[in-house]
């Protein structure tokens, strides 16, 4: 039997929150009982929504907060509400050893900035990474910067590789991810100069905790042939969301196609289809590089998603990412 | 009747060339007869696959050139080749008044190269961009730059905005396109300096020539609601690919569900579904920003892409492109 992980969630945060909270803490419940859940939130409106769910009351916690942080307020707004909302108490649960990991389907600005400023950064760490899971036809790739950061550098890029990798390794037990970085060619020659420089460091190293697989293409994101896919935040960014873009244009497309016979003959096929792509089993965002580790589910997914998230939250903490990464940390001498 | 458009054509350049490139030039003539044809390339060659097609010969001359500029030839070792190859001639033919607009299928970064050793900029440009097709939900957009320049300044963005305006104007009839930046967020104060730059330059200006919308998002690519798409060489090529790799894994994936007996009913749904999203029908990535337009073919198309790529050069050169251009610069005190 595994240790409990004990998990601090921001029950206030997300769309049809803190209902699909409490729904998706039930639906994790039914496979993994190892999780105790802290809810920072309307101690009120929490203990209302916990009464309609007898079996979840022995695994969870309520702790009141004040305020919540609203989706459309801009991170030095959120800040600015302090220690009284619930994201701030959340991230607060984990530097006070209360809890191992936070969990918030909040604000992603405000959880960045919240959580940079109660967890320090890793030593040796500049700028932490938001990491997310992408599907590939093996299974899936971690992808990151997502978008915690617009400037960057080379070292922040082999950092990037290094948490990356560590993440990999803790979520798919592999013991030598292979890890590349995004670029608009194969060849070392390509892209700007810090691409090129963190290629050429890199190589240099002689990288023993990750496979270096150098540069790929947009076109290879989803081959799996790569576990770690590295890139700054801005990039990053652009491609999660124009591959969400492309997933949608096609899938709506299809549907317009389909006529009302060819769907009912296809239905199971086409249900297998969306269920291999269900965007839910890829929720939960991992935000890395800080010294405990903080995990943003979407803020439109509902319980199942929510579910998923949680049993992320899991295997992070079970199998201890921070230390991987404190472990696998490559020193660059600028 | 509108006059003939000659279009100087590289016939050595992509998979399958010159076979595929005659095939589409007979392709195209079944719809269009107001082109003309220079093929430059390796004359023996050229005359004997010329040969297969009776009814082509009146609208080819054939330029024989002795070189051909490899797929995985650097730029660099292209442009060495010098006057020799078949995309050198190609190129300088339109230079020299003998064609209005140039095609290959060959090298990319070759043809970019060449293409501005031989031709000039438009005064006013510091950098050419590559601006592409893009399917939506409505019809098409124009995505740019696709990978011409990695490196860039709030100039450069503002002129790809007037010339991705002057190509939708050319292609799609419209007075007033909407032009958007691609970010990651659609707040003004979102994205990196240079971004932040080009959105305030372009408010302050009050534009005529086309509809400034601000910023979009990788997720609004494909809605329709923007005519042109406008972000730097890097961040467009990772757009561009991860788009790409994103329908490669979707259609795969949809084929693997789909069983026989719901493909058969779903055959001729799925030939429409297919058929809109045809990339050939895309194809053709437009050079802007030289004194004459150059427009790369992807180089695996077939012949049917090849002569959609013919299409497209005879409605810059019909609508007058770079004059439209020219005309609908915006000037930027730095």
């Amino acid at each position: 039997m595994s240790e409990q992980v004990k998990i601090a969630i921001d029950a206030m945060g997300g769309e049809n929150s803190p209902g699909k909270i409490l729904e998706g803490i039930n639906i994790s419940l039914k496979s993994n009982k190892d999780n105790f859940f802290y809810l920072f939130g309307d101690k009120n409106l929490l203990e209302n929504e916990l009464s309609k769910y007898a079996k979840i009351k022995n695994y969870c916690e309520i702790i009141h907060a004040e305020n919540k942080i609203l989706d459309d307020e801009s991170p030095l707004t959120a800040a600015k509400k302090g220690n009284n909302s619930s994201m701030w108490k959340t991230v607060e649960s984990q530097k006070n050893k209360i809890s191992d990991i936070s969990l918030s389907a909040g604000n992603t600005g405000a959880l960045l900035v919240v959580s940079r400023l109660i967890l320090n950064c890793i030593e040796g760490i500049d700028k932490p990474a938001l990491a997310g899971l992408w599907p590939n036809n093996n299974n899936m790739s971690i992808v990151l910067d997502l978008g915690a950061n617009i400037e960057y550098n080379e070292k922040n890029l082999t950092d990037f590789c290094s948490m990356g990798s560590a993440l990999y390794k803790s979520l798919f037990n592999n013991p030598k991810p292979k890890v590349a970085i995004l670029n608009v060619g194969l060849e070392e020659n390509k892209g700007n100069d810090i691409l090129k420089r963190t290629y050429s460091l890199l190589k240099k190293k002689g990288i023993k905790n990750f496979d270096f697989r150098g540069f790929i293409e947009g076109t290879q994101m989803m081959s799996g042939d790569i576990d770690v896919i590295v890139t700054d935040g801005f990039t990053g960014n652009i491609a999660l969301k124009t591959a969400e873009g492309t997933a949608n244009f096609i899938t709506k497309n299809l549907k317009n196609s389909l006529n009302k016979i060819s769907i009912l003959f296809s239905y199971n096929s086409l249900k297998k289809f969306k269920q291999k792509l269900d965007p839910r089993k890829y929720n939960g965002a991992i935000l890395l590089g800080l010294q405990g580790p903080v995990v943003k589910s979407h803020g439109s997914t509902d319980s199942l998603g929510f579910a998923h998230s949680i049993e992320l939250c899991h295997k992070i903490v079970a199998a201890n990412l921070i230390k991987k990464i404190k472990a696998d940390l490559i020193s660059i001498d600028h």
